[in-house]
């Protein structure tokens, strides 16, 4: 936990106390005293510093203090065949430590219907594994997460409001020549589209309605990465690509 | 398993028996049958396909074919300060997969003393981590693995001959202003040696000896990732300088 993130309805004049787990870390791992000073964040707006004015056994008590500048807007917004749970719940920590702004989780054909009824997509888990990755990456950004069950009503009904914004639309495709320079304008200057698809791939029917809806297909190379390692690839792969000259 | 390897002496003519986990993996997940190919790969050599000509209860017979193009050797080496172990397995088996030629697990002064003695530290664990990258990702080069439990000997001494074949070389260091582009040549061409310090960063004693060596140090941005992401997200960043016009 490199940051203390909390909301703003937790706040009561400059004044943040907390009793759960933040207090815990703050107590046990920190091992922090009154004076000391620690980097705070208001979920979804700017980050600053938390003098703690107080401690008792399980209460911490701080005076915040933000700094003027909210975070920048993420770029990116990714479309992801829902993974396996185990691995889901380090793609969205690691999502929302690399900034990701919305995160549609689809079917696809390959997809087990099982994982959708995975009790790690309650909104509660979701949100704790997004949580672990902005205290991660000191970054106070939520990604927003939808869940959608059903392919074609994802690609053909709200792909066309949610891409609006994303001139830049890619799909993650092994069975495709062209590799994300060759599809992607550099320096990168729009926000993206991504969509990854599941372990084995898009189907030939599922990159055809993508196409059809502005997504070009690329491929990562000859090696077949698991969603994980590609997720975290990607993200960082664009990021690069908007700082390139 | 997307594909199964094999070490050269495991070959004898064209036949490749088989009576351990791989076995087990085609009879039992794949359910393959005589007759079926299967890609497979000699360690640090080229790929092919293996036809099943047999399958008992535990062992599988295959004649396998190769083709004559060797791999392409890996153009990244890797200095990382020793994770835990736990995130270790993880780095090696995402490093494989993403093609790395040497690892170099160094000391650094933020690396827990224990983490050396951890049982996963072993030969044949390193190399079942490895190999799980490699077969995932269809590769066949095993990275070399070496293990430096002193940082100063190791930079003094190991570096000047081990950085000789990489003009390029690297250190992610949070408290810089330089981003991956600013320090890389572009399109990238030569080999690197990327150094990927401790949770918490290096020292500054530590980037000297770094910066003595000629490496230089650069930040990923404002936002701190843990280890396993950072690898991931630069070595793929790394291949896509290779790749950009």
């Amino acid at each position: 936990m490199n940051i203390i993130l909390f909301e703003p309805e937790e706040l009561s004049g400059d004044k943040l106390e907390l009793t759960d787990r933040r207090a815990r870390h703050i107590i046990n791992i920190l091992a922090a005293q009154p004076g000391d000073q620690l980097k705070v964040g208001r979920i979804n707006g700017p980050t600053g510093r938390g003098t703690i004015t107080k401690t008792t056994k399980n209460r911490v008590t701080l005076k915040i203090s933000l700094d003027s500048t909210p975070p920048a807007q993420a770029v990116t917004d990714l479309i992801l065949a829902l993974p396996r749970p185990i691995m889901l719940k380090r793609i969205l920590a690691q999502s929302a430590a690399l900034g990701v702004d919305n995160i549609y989780l689809i079917n696809s054909r390959r997809v087990e219907k099982s994982f959708f009824s995975a009790s790690l997509l309650s909104r509660e888990n979701i949100r704790e594994y997004l949580l672990s990755g902005l205290e991660q990456a000191t970054a106070t950004r939520l990604p927003q997460v939808s869940i959608h069950p059903r392919f074609r009503p994802f690609v053909e009904d709200v792909v066309p409001i949610v891409s609006r914004a994303c001139p830049v639309r890619l799909a993650a495709h092994p069975a495709t020549t062209n590799l994300l320079p060759q599809v992607t304008p550099i320096p990168l200057r729009d926000k993206v589209l991504l969509a990854i698809g599941p372990e084995g791939g898009w189907l030939d029917y599922e990159i055809v309605k993508l196409r059809e809806h502005g997504f070009k297909p690329f491929s990562m190379g000859a090696r077949i990465l698991r969603v994980e390692t590609a997720v975290v690839a990607l993200l960082a792969q664009l990021d690069l690509l908007r700082s390139v000259a």
